[in-house]
């Protein structure tokens, strides 16, 4: 089959490359699947290797967010079934395991993630690709209800990953109904973290953004209003929006030491900071202004897994259409476009058609 | 009157010291009130100056818990009377402002600390003395229902602030019914963080500490295990406490980075640390293994205020019995005495007569 293959900065490619069957070695659980990738898409995170802040040092696959039909599954499945239109988490999980079961399949005690060898020694495919090898496919995959409409798709793909992600932030800092939210970043995650906050019932969400395709879009998913400054003006602008405290809960989408700034002093105080954003380079957290002021901070790799079910409703029923991220849709073909497009910023996030 | 006052390092001296009135200089608002200390106590933070970890430039007044009777009032003070037994918060707060309303009185717009002069140009005196001006007396005190019983005056004495202070770790950690809870510091507040984990339902209650007399009071106040290990060999005995991956709450009182990162590291991935110790030095909060296993922090300088009427209840029924914090009396007179035993670990914590 062929799936994406990335050997260093800014150099993915589309190769050929073992098509995955049932692992069948030492250790075989019998657990696992075959999916066929209907879908798959681009991360943010992905962006780091393909810019170089992260090395490759050896040409690796790359992908971890993909929807699909199973095509195949192991002899111990009990739940999916061949023909199952069925949503992949960024990373695979038991569901049966105490940290799934409170809540945090990204801390499986058995999972693992896309593209790497899993813990009984099969390899688990990156998502960019025709087809995908998935360990504890009970676990790891739901199924729709039927097979869905094409226009479903997008939407269904972002439960992979960033609507579960911006969900997450909107969780962690304790949205609900009537809180006031600052939402920092307007990637595909943080306009999905606005998507969540007016779901979860926000009376007022503030998106942080100075590009005008995604205000637009952060205004349709919900944001009541738009701030554009950033820094010190950034933060009198919101605590001017809130009283001049801040807001109960900032959702933190970026990543970097300047936007978790940027999100603890848009906090009141007594406010929490809900922060998804992978930490770029582990900028610590200055725990004087957070204790003076009772701000919490709380999050992390979001585990989407968990949400799935609850989000896949209002994805299902129309209610929500988070898969309006996507404005680039490509075919596999142009893996190479679709990096270049989001690293140019051209694109908020690329959708792949294998 | 007679009060105390900080010279420098392990040097507390009972002081002749104005007797305060009410506040009627210039921007004078009548809501102050003056009481007269029935008992005051030493704060763990107290020992810093004491120990000239902080450094102390010129002689100041020092302390800031304390109970007693309302001698007088201003003019506008409309529900505190004189003649009430009142306990007062670590730090005086009006109560209508919005962080008040919030629950988060330690960031009142128009509040202070004791020992300093307040935002009109009053003088808010140190609890360590016969008589203290209180600023905001609406806000910033609670009358009991009538005169306590002698018996009671301790466990009342702690709602100025380590039993509200250990309070709040718990709420902050999200403590509950059924929670498996750490407690990371044996003083007075991590003591009473025991006491608030088992009075919120927590089902298993973890005290860590090595000093005997202490464990035994943990337990009494329901710690159901002791560890008495710290570092790697604390972590490790705390996972296995809880199948292999740690607490659901983890509160810590003290606030040194070592302290710190046991509270961390003794937290389940999606755990919650709850945290009062004042970080001394300011330790920054790492936030990689923060971001992998979903670990919050949440707490800061706890608002006690907002938590007096709630704790009052169960202390004038008698269900709780923080006052047993107290393991050494003494008369203002001996406030020097009062210091080094704290200081010597010969006391959990002095409480002062005057």
């Amino acid at each position: 089959m062929r799936a994406a293959v990335i050997h260093g900065e800014r150099d993915v490619r589309l190769e050929d490359v073992p098509t995955p069957t049932l692992y069948t070695g030492s250790g075989s659980d019998g657990l696992d699947a075959v999916v066929r990738v209907v879908a798959a898409c681009v991360c943010g995170s992905d962006l780091w290797p393909y810019r170089g802040v992260t090395p490759t040092n050896e040409p690796r696959r790359i992908g971890h967010e993909f929807v699909g039909v199973v095509e195949e599954v192991g002899e111990n499945v009990r739940t999916i079934r061949p023909g199952d239109f069925v949503i992949a988490p960024f990373y695979d999980c038991d569901m049966t395991c105490v940290n799934c079961r409170n809540g945090v399949s990204t801390s499986c005690l058995h999972g693992g993630w896309w593209g790497s060898e899993d813990r009984i020694g099969g390899f688990a495919d990156g998502g960019q690709g025709e087809y995908v090898r998935v360990p504890h496919a009970d676990g790891s995959l739901v199924a729709t209800p039927e097979y869905p409409r094409a226009e479903l798709i997008p939407s269904l793909l972002t439960l992979s990953d960033v609507m579960g992600t911006g969900h997450h932030a909107a969780v962690s800092a304790g949205v609900t109904e009537g809180s006031t939210v600052v939402v920092v970043g307007d990637g595909a995650v943080g306009l999905c973290a606005v998507l969540a906050s007016a779901r979860l019932g926000a009376s007022r969400i503030v998106a942080m953004s100075r590009h005008e395709t995604r205000q637009a879009l952060a205004r349709e998913f919900g944001a009541t209003d738009i701030v554009a400054e950033r820094g010190d003006a950034g933060v009198a602008a919101v605590k001017e929006l809130f009283d001049g405290i801040g807001a109960d809960c900032v959702l933190e989408a970026v990543g970097t030491k300047e936007s978790m700034d940027q999100a603890i002093r848009s906090a009141r105080p007594g406010g929490m900071v809900g922060y998804v954003g992978v930490p770029n380079g582990g900028p610590e957290l200055p725990v004087r202004p957070l204790f003076q002021s009772n701000i919490g901070v709380n999050g992390g790799v979001a585990p989407v897994r968990n949400y799935v079910e609850d989000l896949l409703q209002d994805v299902w029923s129309g209610a929500i259409e988070p898969g309006r991220v996507f404005d680039l849709e490509v075919p596999l073909t142009d893996i190479a476009e679709a990096y270049a497009a989001m690293d140019e910023r051209r694109a908020i996030k690329t959708l792949v058609r294998p």
